[in-house]
């Protein structure tokens, strides 16, 4: 029996089982600085200890989405190495701050198991939890995965789709318990005066910037993830696929667009959950990524204001325009992300 | 009113304005060890936390062209969103050094104004401060900037052209209080034993190694100064510009420029004022830059020898002949950078 | 006489010279966190401070092939800037642990001189040792080069080729005395079951993923070891050269195919020696990296045990047929590295 793990196949999944995944760690200071220099993030939350004190955190977070792919990144190799595609999210919900120096492990649950008609691959839901050195839960989330059999003739399992939440009721947001934003916040320093009260919902806010990514940018991200999904890496296998070349990890998208909204969105900085994405398209090396905003929705969180917020990403084209679903049900053909979340914002003093 | 930011035009600008620049930055290890990644730079003092301190510094100070690349990078969204072309340089001033946990600010005063001729565009000249958390200015500088008209037919403003020094005098130079060269000073371990007194004013250095640039490369870096020029990034967008794609952000040039310059200046490291620079033209992706020094000018700060340096950085040829301006008053095609700085040096004990 | 480094020939060098190399390094966490950048290593010891701790480690070290690539780059512009071809290395022990905030500083002395019969070259062999802050070595190994002569008809030098060991005996190898795998060890974080007892000599392991290498990462990671060979950095001068491209340093085949590696040796992260290496062709940006391991010998250290591993990598090819030396006694022409070194394992409790 090889030494090397050759990941799950769909038999290899029980409803119930909890695999814990591998690789702890250390989120440091240099982690933080490589996911600016990857993303060109300038939320002031989590660029400044001062700023983040400002506003009740003992000092800068690590950015949510980083936490976010950091744990997502752990289950690769038990989940999704055989993966035909990344269906879903659903019900992230970000449990309590990380910070530099805080350890990550990441454990994941099948929750659901279904077989596809062509019985050559099912589709496998994992709520996948990040836990730090104290055993506190930071992070959980659901995704689904459609991953191959590896023989078509075995048996079908136990069948169970989970009931997923269409999103995250406001009433389950975590804020920080700390959080107090300053009755002095400094929309200066933050980058924008509007604060949870200019929003309103419907609004649309084209992101205006966008951002090239090279081959060896999306590389380097990922690997700081240590997700080892191959269609990242290895041009050679990838020659084979469908498209001929290497997909770039959605989570990329993900945080390049958001890095991008900080125009329009300065204050939303901390994302608190994720309620759904969809990567509709896939993003490749040299191509451009542009994006736009909608508010879905609004709550006040007591301590901090909540918007609930859809982020459309394309490549290579303005989203000047908005692009998004068509008249027909599917998506302009620019579409590369549909991504829909909550993030906390001041309210004014 | 869209809530993303589109930038200042010249009419936006008045004389004396203080336009307070958003996201505060934290500087860590991560960005220190970025900055080596991405320029190669091998001085001691910003390497090795022992050797600083055997120099009277607590540890080793983030590199001061980091510094100026950051503050340089808050300014952009407020300043140069809209430019036309960065003109250049004057009375760049380290006040203090920086060290990893130290949290930037920086704030720009509107001291000149002028419109060109073709009345489409017009001049701004800028004062950027850089300021540390507890209030203490880290470095000042001037540059002045073409900036784009939002309307042609808009009334021209006050007029003002500041006067600026042509270089920043010796005097009002600041070497760190505590900077003390040590009597034992190991020229073995900064890399070479050439001193102070060894630099002769009008002495030409060969820096000999060339470093050639990726668009990656150049793209980390920039958004690690969180600085958003769409030049730099937006390949679609650039598609349309007058050179069809990104340029790289002068910054790194000036950066790699000085890396490179370790091979002839090793105990030159801490840089104390900018006197001048200009972008003679720009780099692209896959060029190869090689430079030269001329030493303008030596001065006895007491604690330390400071020379005045000017460096010549030119692409895709090697700089042993000293390619800089041509007998009819222009530059070799090949140059591009033309930067006057003073730097530290220690003074033999 | 120029300021500039020109790199020594072979005749500069004399048997028994020691030179003190330059820019003494502290390493940080942002060390650390790119070397997972731009390797996907993955291992749990270097990841994780609180696994780490519960081995006995005080926090996760910086991965012994950092130090090595790190000590290695700054021995480049003393010894080897002129060199032809890097030969080979023996051995090479690991001595304590490097932690981030400990500085380096590197030493090489000259143990052997060979005039080649062309008398154009020679072969300079010497013995490198990188030492910390406490003035404690953290590794000594020996390597040679291949170097050419100022002056074809300079005199032979004292000839002496060093006899060296072909490995590292197991009882020289130093683990650190801190390290205490816990009988609690966990082999689903470390991401593999397999122990000490599990491997069996002759063994072979197909590590089955591939990893592309681009431009900007290979060069990034070997300025973060501040090595200045310009074959890896300089495209101009590369196109007079053989292979008219940059060369990626040999460094980071060792550390991706070792980061491969994690997948069928997870267990076995900590390399204590370095028992020889050849790099048997060279790698090009966008080649895909792959590699397979052979157990060549096993030794039980008491608190440890450990593996004499063959780490052989291949360009461009899966290397589920271990790919190695052919029957005529060459390599494969895929083969790319064939690297021998002792690596630390757990044995079952």
């Amino acid at each position: 029996m090889p030494k090397s793990n050759p990941g799950r196949f769909f038999e290899d999944f029980s409803l119930g089982d909890r695999i814990r995944h591998a690789t702890p760690r250390t989120l440091t200071d240099g982690d933080a600085a490589l996911y600016i220099a990857l993303t060109g993030s300038r939320y002031a939350l989590f660029s400044s200890d001062e700023f983040a004190n400002q506003n009740g955190l003992g000092r800068a977070p690590i950015d949510p989405l980083m936490v976010f792919h950091i744990v997502f990144g752990k289950s690769v190799p038990d989940i999704s190495l055989n993966a035909v595609a990344n269906l879903g999210y659903a019900e992230g919900r970000f449990l309590a701050p990380v910070y530099a120096g805080d350890t990550l492990t990441a454990e994941s649950e099948v929750i659901g198991l279904r077989v596809n008609s062509n019985n050559k691959t099912g589709v496998v839901y994992v709520r996948t939890t990040g836990v730090n050195q104290l055993g506190e839960p930071v992070l959980s989330y659901v995704r689904w995965v459609m991953v191959n059999k590896r023989d078509p003739g075995a048996p079908a399992p136990q069948e169970h789709a989970p009931t997923l939440m269409d999103a995250v009721p406001a009433g389950d947001l975590v804020a920080p318990p700390e959080l107090r934003f300053s009755p002095d916040y400094d929309t200066a320093l933050a980058g924008s005066s509007y604060l949870y009260e200019d929003y309103e919902i419907g609004e649309r806010i084209d992101h205006v910037d966008g951002m090239t990514v090279e081959e060896a940018e999306h590389q380097l991200v990922t690997r700081l993830y240590q997700n080892t999904a191959k269609v990242h890496f290895d041009a050679v296998a990838q020659l084979e696929s469908r498209f001929g070349r290497r997909l770039i990890y959605g989570g990329v998208v993900i945080s390049v667009a958001r890095a991008l909204a900080f125009n329009g969105l300065a204050n939303a900085a901390l994302v608190l959950g994720i309620n759904g994405g969809r990567h509709v398209a896939p993003l490749f090396a040299a191509d451009t990524i542009y994006c736009w905003s909608e508010v879905l929705d609004k709550a006040d969180l007591g301590s901090t204001g909540a918007l609930r917020l859809r982020l459309v990403a394309a490549k290579n084209r303005s989203c000047a325009s908005f692009p998004g679903k068509e008249d027909n049900g599917g998506y302009n053909p620019a579409v590369i992300l549909d991504f829909d979340y909550w993030a906390a914002i001041p309210k004014r003093a």
